[in-house]
């Protein structure tokens, strides 16, 4: 049997793993030391009552013979599907109930959306940006090209005319900068990628951060996007569904590749290599949507939010440069005296106790920046950034 | 963007949705008539107490901060793990704990491991199947070749040396036909695997049906098998996990294509691709490893047991042949009469009201054999073998 040998061209990414280890040497060392966490992407308040109430309920139904649910569909339950057709459109997008696909998250999805196109196309992906979108096309060994994000273009970058790609991946608001494209910059991409016979793939995970009303929450706000995108969405940051696991794929039945309809073909993979969401969760899920699931999601939102507040306003009193913070919960910003982004990490961690992840991990354009996230407490973020502008000022 | 073409090669399977089509023209033109349905491959009976206490609990915690779980690891928790870990020892199976990946199903792991393998690899799939063997390898256009089964090898095929494979789809106690191997069988396809260096996928989802201690519940109580092949195992089956969503697949650390770790490119993969199960399913699938859990999840079996043992002995009385039953929720039987399996099917249905599934549906060594399922209530299951004798003897 011949192995994958795509697999061997797959760097170890020792990111977080170098982050911990530095942490715990230091630690050792200075073991009185205060350490504030500012790094993790993870969520840290717990699921809202309307959730919990759901699932207990919901579990305690699989345990009643009337009440039991074996194989459920695939691609989600309709309970599910109309709520989510609900959601989008209180922003204004109509969807099909059959261009709804629920998933066990956005990561899942967008790693298993790749077996739907050939190897032979060339894929663009912005730099920094989330690891996996990269590993995952090692994998299939496809070509890739990068689109530089930087201090130039706000880390929103733009189609280039004279660079040609098959598959796009856009990530608004972005992780790791925060910055999040307007509806005339994703109009943009959408022209671009039907020009060239693109797909977008659309990763709006932090969609739920986004306030400004200018700033659109999926992609399907922009006309012509039903024929050149795929949308994928979790309520991992929306509704703190990180290791509760549920999200959803959006394809449009206008979707063309070539011939073939991208929505037949995922619904074909979905049916042939997944057996759909847990029951338990799907009713979580829903309940995220009901009147009182809105409002205590949106209490968790606006807590990190202030979080976030707290940081972009000591970064505005410092005079640093960074984007996010204002419709996400992640802020890159620009690290003092063009040191390099592990050298920052060293002094904010060996100097007032806090812990960021240097830029330098998420590509070559983050070499010099650094992010900071919103998931911290209020204490710990104020804390943190007093002695951020302590040590600065 | 060009598409993978190699979905246009995929065949819609009209199995089920035929069968539901003709059960709903019978129904309507014979509104009194009762239909007992003997066909479904989905659990019914509902989930034990210590899984529901266990969810309700974990649902609970959830919605405390201090409780609360955020991403957990990819490959699963190791309070699940090392629960696995000891029911393999119970049956004198020794696993590392790195050994085990906890999965969403069955059907997931085994449609994603083929992520790990070249497309240039030849295929061995016995005939009748699990239709997603073959599904998931025409969509990577992988070359399949068929073992196959039938009455003269007991629906068990062994390994042929004029037949080069390199990947080696084996189900025991197997879907559709009941049928399981023992040591000795599986003592052979592992050598011939070890002489082909070719890995064997081994589908367990049907262990727990297994009261012959002969008969192996894993690959792993061969020796040989830890450098030759991967396991997939399920709850659905087990406990009842069909909407639950809970499995685990276990990849040796010794198992290595030419000089690549496949234990190492599946937790890449999976570390990549996947979030792992959700806390909430992961705590109410260890409580199925408890005393209780055990216990409780027997009684479940037992009793789907007791409705394959009405089956087969109206199958006895019959004199018809037959695979399956005892170590198996699946009856695997010879229509009467040279009958091809949907003119049985619509004799059963029309005559006596009983659904099952025509054995054509299952490949071209099903033409003329029909899968009952011990899933139905013990009153019906009987109903329908009284009906069956009387209507052929």
């Amino acid at each position: 049997m011949k192995p994958n040998k795509n697999y061997s061209s797959l760097k170890e990414s020792y990111l977080f793993s170098e982050i911990a280890h530095r942490v715990a040497d230091f630690s050792k060392a200075n073991p009185d030391a205060e350490i504030i966490k500012m790094g993790i992407g993870d969520v840290t308040r717990p699921l809202c009552e309307a959730v919990v109430d759901a699932m207990k309920k919901s579990s305690e139904d699989m345990g009643q013979a009337a009440a039991f649910h074996g194989y459920g569909p695939e691609q989600g339950y309709d309970f599910l599907r109309e709520k989510i057709q609900s959601y989008y459109k209180s922003f204004d997008v109509t969807l099909d109930l059959g261009e709804i696909f629920i998933s066990d998250g956005a990561k899942s999805d967008l790693g298993n959306i790749l077996d739907l196109f050939d190897k032979d196309n060339t894929v663009l992906i912005p730099d920094p940006v989330y690891p996996v979108y990269v590993d995952t096309n090692l994998m299939d060994g496809r070509k890739i090209v990068f689109a530089d994000a930087n201090e130039e273009n706000g880390f929103l970058p733009m189609p280039q005319d004279d660079v040609a790609a098959d598959i796009i991946y856009l990530c608004s608001p972005n992780n790791p900068t925060g910055a999040a494209y307007n509806k005339d910059q994703l109009k943009v991409w959408v022209d671009y990628a039907l020009k060239n016979k693109a797909v977008i793939l659309f990763d709006a995970a932090y969609e739920s951060f986004i306030i400004d009303p200018s700033l659109p929450r999926s992609i399907f706000a922009i006309d012509g996007a039903d024929k050149c995108a795929i949308e994928f969405c979790s309520l991992s940051k929306t509704a703190g569904f990180t290791g509760t696991r549920c999200g959803y794929t959006i394809v449009p039945k206008n979707l063309m590749a070539e011939d073939m309809s991208l929505n037949k073909m995922w619904l074909r993979r979905q049916t042939t290599k997944f057996n759909g969401v847990s029951y338990v969760v799907q009713r979580g899920a829903e309940a995220v949507f009901t009147e009182s699931g809105l409002k205590q999601t949106r209490e968790n939102i606006a807590y990190y939010r202030e979080n976030a507040n707290i940081i972009t306003k000591a970064l505005d009193e410092l005079g640093w440069y960074y984007t996010g913070g204002k419709n996400s919960p992640y802020i890159w910003l620009r690290c003092p005296d063009g040191m390099d982004s592990w050298a920052f990490f060293d002094k904010l961690l060996t100097e007032i106790g806090v812990v960021g992840t240097p830029g330098a991990g998420f590509g070559k354009n983050g070499q010099n920046f650094f992010r900071l996230t919103a998931f911290s407490t209020h204490e710990n973020t104020e804390k943190a950034m007093a002695k951020l502008k302590k040590l600065f000022s």
